[in-house]
């Protein structure tokens, strides 16, 4: 799950009409008659945090919720490439098979989908044909694809828990699909609340087809469904007959045991679930896939899988995903035995600790008693890149200057994940791109903020 | 520009709905409760033909758009990333930069664009600032960026020459733009033609806002504009407000001596023009581009580019192209000074002999006087991948399986061209995959084919 925060500012050419022939009068194209997806608010706050970021280099940011990319060296392409290279002949290819798995127009729907389904089996105790999956480029494209084939007209409707990834709203903007919010609640997704939107949609002659959630460690707030949630989450699903898109990124580079996935307790092909390798193998790759075993029946009563429709689709978005990024990832996978949980030990541990040693700084800036009386609070993740924090001021963009400039210290506004408009106190964390030395310095500064801030 | 052949029929599993609990009930999905790009006619087409292929594997076909791969060795990757790292490392990147290059997200609008605006001004004579660069995953995502940003509602047109490239039809399904063709005649495009199909469409409440053509060597149907026409598109499009979207992967893999490029003749900010490398370095890579330096006004007043847009729009489909492909890409460009023209030199004349043997041993099989007997008739690219002929019977489905059944060879009925409905009696040849054996041999049966269903 990618964050919009790239390096540095967008190039941009300085502000000025191109020269023109003379007595030609043509008028420049006007942004309001473009599509209204380039209009959309948060794209504006992305590039305001993009701004903040470039304006103030010195100050310490928890914005972007990029991987950490010490254990990586460039080198290690080259070895993934040969190693998949080689895989691929042992299985029996001939060097002119080989040759044209790199070279040409691949599947639509992937080459690797055999590699991916062993490591869903090995890592997830998720078990479905490789039939059922498309590799996509990065997991933006599998939810653009499962929004495309499921949302066929105007009354039809995406739910979604909110506050929400940027990536499945951005996506429903370019399609034109109405979202609706399920607002998480203070302990967490609330299954009364969603069948409650369920309901309400219905009764505005609307089709409610899709619930979207991270279960595990979620961007923006860093909650996790319970086991009971997620069962029940299942059930409500199933007996509505809407789809759970199950995102979970950050379940393979998070410490501990983990709850099942929702694909792997769905007995009733009521889980669509995307994956991304950004944060398991790496993010430049862009390679990612989404699972949807769901049985498609036509007019003429013929069977195929969701996953058909979806590489259909595919095929008019990016054809296929580039066989190199392909290769580069089932090399990665190949040389942990296949399993992406192996391939990310040290750095589950390494964000484990990223997030623990958050939350230990933040708590020795402000203790439990100091907290209570300036009325902060944060959430303690056990896993994931994000923390979120509620504090008594507002977390717009004049407190996010005040606090880049005056402080040091650069946060995301939680306000910019709520489609529906909310959270106007709340701060995400991001622990995953920083060195220790950096939280440690980052959250004394973020603590000085929130006192000044908070008048006290 | 792709072509929908995969190499086999899409894995698909046995038609069965799958295994549920007891007590489960639940309803398997509906195709026609999905979107209806999932069932454009032009993908049903599309897989019939796969199936033909698959089903008479030793017939010759001359329908996959592919680029021959003979050229190709997968050891080259290798050394395509190896220069691409060494020029960063020479432009002054720290092992550190590169290393985040190669393993982070990247800027949405792509890393290779200096590169590639370099080879346009030393390949096509276009002229444009890097910034007005948005790499893509192949020209496909191009074209959905194009039409995302430009048709903003149900009254906005495309305008197609036709017949017409599946990618940019399946594009416009996918987000339900209103396509118009203006057909081809037997000489090629009509500006006439365009300004009437501008003119109806007004006078019908709609707006046209871009018409797209392949004015090299086209998909389908192997036509090229002449220069005056070219001249007179401009013209056309500057007059009535409207862009022109040059679509033009066949350019520099074809012999001789090329017309101007339309976007080098642009003068206007015209012409968005849409790159591919999947002809002129490998498909696998899927790596295009989209040059669109038009300039963008919102209601402040302020001006960016529309690449600006497209980019926005590009983070919500794939955020950004695989750092892995652009640097393939760009160390193929390196390794030929930076030209594509250079690195095509024998790929372009390998085309040109398939294309001019084609043509001898039709016009061998099929002489002047006896095709003027049949009434068949056929163009005469000079480059390219494709021709197209004229038959006096129905080259539909049921004549293509005896085409395949009986006489061994496969073709693409032009009618899967048409959106618009049409070209009942045409045939697309593709010879851009074939060895000068299978073409000799495969003419033959094209002859023998034609000689009996015509009836003589």
């Amino acid at each position: 799950m990618p964050d919009r925060l790239p390096d540095r500012l967008p190039d941009r050419l300085p502000d000025r009409l191109p020269d023109r022939p003379p007595g030609r009068a043509a008028r420049p194209l006007r942004k309001s008659e473009l599509h209204a997806s380039v209009s959309d608010p948060v794209l504006d706050t992305m590039t305001f945090l993009n701004e903040i970021t470039s304006r103030y280099p010195e100050a310490i940011s928890f914005a972007p919720g990029r991987p950490y990319d010490g254990f990586f060296d460039s080198e290690q392409i080259f070895g993934h490439l040969r190693r998949y290279l080689d895989h691929l002949a042992e299985q029996g290819s001939s060097p002119r098979q080989v040759r044209t798995a790199m070279y040409q127009y691949g599947p639509t729907a992937g080459q690797i989908r055999e590699i991916i389904a062993d490591s869903l089996r090995a890592d997830e105790n998720i078990d479905v044909p490789a039939e059922s999956i498309v590799v996509t480029v990065g997991a933006q494209e599998a939810m653009l694809l499962v929004l495309r084939a499921l949302i066929s007209g105007p009354d039809d409707v995406l739910l979604v828990s909110s506050p929400c990834y940027v990536g499945i709203t951005g996506a429903a903007r370019l399609l034109d699909v109405a979202v609706t919010p399920v607002d998480e609640r203070d302990d967490g997704f609330s299954c009364a609340d969603l069948e409650a939107a369920i309901r309400s949609e219905r009764a505005r002659g609307r089709r409610p087809r899709a619930f979207y959630v991270v279960p595990d460690h979620s961007n923006p707030s860093g909650a996790t469904l319970g086991p009971r949630a997620r069962s029940e989450l299942l059930e409500l699903a199933g007996r509505h007959g809407i789809l759970v898109l199950e995102d979970s990124p950050y379940r393979l580079v998070s410490p501990g045991r983990r709850h099942p996935a929702l694909k792997s307790m769905d007995q009733g092909h009521t889980v669509v679930h995307i994956g991304s390798f950004s944060k398991t193998v790496f993010p430049g790759a862009r390679v990612g896939f989404v699972v949807a075993d769901q049985p498609v029946v036509d007019d003429s009563g013929r069977t195929g899988l969701l996953a058909d429709e979806l590489a259909k689709i595919k095929s008019m978005v990016t054809v296929n995903t580039s066989s190199l990024s392909q290769a580069a990832v089932a090399g990665a996978l190949l040389a942990a035995d296949g399993r992406v949980s192996e391939l990310n030990t040290a750095a589950a541990a390494y964000y484990g600790d990223a997030m623990a040693a958050t939350l230990r700084e933040l708590d020795r800036h402000l203790p439990a008693k100091r907290r209570a009386a300036l009325e902060v609070h944060w959430n303690e993740p056990t896993g994931g890149f994000f923390l979120t924090l509620r504090v008594p001021f507002r977390t717009d963009n004049a407190a996010l200057i005040r606090s880049a400039q005056d402080f040091g210290v650069i946060w995301t506004p939680m306000s910019y994940f709520h489609p529906g408009g909310g959270g106007p106190h709340g701060i995400r964390l991001s622990t995953s791109y920083l060195t220790p030395a950096q939280i440690t310095e980052g959250t004394a500064r973020l603590a000085r903020f929130i006192e000044a801030q908070s008048g006290h």
